[in-house]
């Protein structure tokens, strides 16, 4: 029998390890490879030879790994280039020397995209490694799939935190303003997931260009309406030019002043000097948003776990290549998915934003039909082993 | 009987709602006052004769109390002058109006105080009103009291925020500095409680002068060692002339341009100039981490009601009054405490700070007595009565 290797790429979610546990498990459940190599730092490390060997995994091990938030493989911001076949003959050629038939890829984007590609490649080359993808994105901007691993949780994270902020900040008499960033670049998904917690006054998507005059006499109108105003703004909100707000300054006084520290700054400064407030205050969740494994969602660690499963399953057949899996979700009140693959291209190079017809016009937030599909998502909360004061996790395999 | 009146002051917290239950549930199992009168907005509220009836809360209430964020009541700034007798004039006037013998009040440095010359003046002008301080602050830095209410589930927060970033910042190979940023205006007891994490490379506290050189060389060092930095600040942290880590370019360049975002962003800044690491990332905790109620202490919770609790049931005793409940640590292996009260001129007016013999030199932490004092306060997780994907909560009072 042949040898499996599994890696991560891309920036980490909560329970992209989760994903990763899932492969393993399905290995001990029905061992159709004789090794499970782990890939340290992506494609990064594979091409240094840097493997480690998961597969007798304990049965503790593999429930710690699924709550130990990051990419315990490590990562890598490495592209395979598509016109330049040196990485992947080297690749090759060390799938060779291990007997590795099949490589899991778990990432967004760009990891999908390089399953496409070596799955492509070696088609045209005749060569028989088989390349599977499994999606994990906090954005949730994959095509295909209903959402991606990771996205729930963070959008967990975003709501718990709203909830908590919000009650914090309507404790004075005084008029200020709340404003909120999340992650997103290019889609906005995660700052939308925030209309669940009911609190959000305003929000700015990167789906729409920023008009400041629109925003700006919303804010004035919230204030004069109640004296408070909560805002959620997404990190890629732009201007019609798409320079970011964050690039505010330079793209509307020429002054070249860069606005530090994003798009929550940009829209407080707008705020206070147009006189609207006084005061604002920015929340930036930066990178807590994307590894609070003290708030996974049951619903997002479950199924990133089944994926993983799903895709060391269908790789028993031997065509199985160049695809990746993801959930559809089923018609009915009840939430509940099914499972699917698809051709990595169809999930990759796209940019799946939250729809037009969801988003109300003026920052007013997002109708009915994103709360139907946000708040399933990011339900439960999974038993956690606890390490002290914080959930256990496990040592990185790329720092041992 | 006589009526009671319990209220909030200052920045709230995580648990200060548990000391108001804890004061509701005391006159429910012994009802010394008739009625519990919550005050709104603090002493401001008060003023403006806002009230609310908290005597028959029921159990249910009282139990999601405990696990809301923030101040029910509402909270102020408002500061009682001590030499204008106007305020403290009315205030009795409103207190004979709806008969209230007794004042409780939950606040930090500022509402102890208050305590303080609210007894005095009363006694000193024959006036039997009785003023009874309960302790809540996430800066610790209150006088006399073992550790302040609040202050145990910030530190939780701190450490989960720690553990699970740095497990994210290292999934790259790449040279980057990370750096969190908490609160602490003048004591770092947040951000030094970040060492129970055993994460923190360096820690930079308000209890120093801050020694650009010094640090930069550490920072040196631990990049030149493992090419990774994880840096704790408290946003209190200054140079020797006083002025702030956040207001660094206007003291040192002398060129007024305040560096916007606080000390995180001050010392990335220090870091990249000096050449140490090309990247660096800032985690700003902001609101967030006084009003995560998801990551409550158990530890913190539980004694943030009993001490509520304690207040109450010390006040049958009609001479209590300008006094303040507190903890002092039992000594043996197993964390407890006994529960005291004291004159409330000795919690205030002092800032207690992180012993200058447990900070060790040149930003590498803390000693190991930090690690023992820190620990036990930040352990255990209360169940949590959930609503949806987030803990349930109470709609404020003072936004009824």
């Amino acid at each position: 029998m042949a040898n499996c290797l599994v890696a991560q790429s891309g920036g980490p979610t909560t329970v992209i390890n989760a994903s990763l546990a899932g492969v393993v498990k399905a290995n001990q459940l029905n061992p159709i490879y004789d090794i499970v190599y782990g890939g340290l730092n992506g494609i990064e490390g594979i091409l240094q030879e840097r493997l480690y060997d998961l597969t007798k995994m304990s049965n503790l091990e593999n429930r710690v790994l699924r709550q130990t938030p990051s990419s315990a493989l490590g990562s890598c911001r490495y592209k395979l280039k598509r016109d330049d076949e040196t990485d992947y003959r080297k690749l090759v050629e060390i799938m060779d020397k291990y007997d590795i038939e099949v490589m899991f890829y778990i990432g967004g984007n760009d990891s999908m995209d390089t399953v496409d590609a070596l799955s492509q490649w070696a088609k045209k080359n005749n060569i028989s490694k088989r390349f599977c993808g499994i999606p994990k994105t906090v954005d949730n901007d994959l095509m295909v799939t209903d959402h991606c691993p990771g996205f729930a949780s963070a959008a967990k994270f975003v709501n718990n935190v709203v909830n908590s902020t919000w009650l914090d900040y309507n404790v004075y008499t005084r008029s200020e303003v709340f404003i909120l960033e999340t992650m997103g670049r290019d889609a906005g998904w995660l700052a939308g997931s925030s209309v669940v917690s009911g609190h959000v006054d305003l929000l700015v998507l990167p789906e729409e260009d920023f008009d400041k005059e629109v925003f700006l006499a919303q804010v004035k109108k919230c204030m004069d309406t109640k004296g408070k105003c909560y805002i959620v703004v997404s990190e890629g909100a732009h201007f019609a030019d798409g320079s970011y707000l964050s690039a505010g300054k330079a793209a509307n006084d020429g002054f070249g002043h860069a606005v530090l520290g994003g798009a929550g700054n940009a829209l407080k400064e707008m705020i206070i000097e147009a006189g609207i407030a006084p005061r604002a205050k920015v929340q930036d969740l930066s990178t807590a948003q994307r590894c609070a494994n003290y708030l996974q969602s049951e619903v997002d660690v479950t199924e990133a776990f089944e994926l993983g499963m799903s895709a060391h399953m269908r790789s028993a057949n031997p065509s199985y290549t160049g695809q990746v899996v993801g959930v559809v979700r089923k018609p009915g009140e009840e939430y509940d998915v099914e499972f699917i693959a698809g051709p990595a291209e169809n999930f990759a190079n796209h940019v799946k934003n939250v729809p037009a017809e969801w988003i109300k016009p003026n920052y007013e937030g997002l109708t009915e039909e994103a709360y139907e599909y946000f708040t399933p998502l990011i339900q439960g909360e999974p038993k956690l082993i606890m390490d002290g004061a914080v959930p256990a996790t496990l040592k990185p395999y790329h720092m041992k």
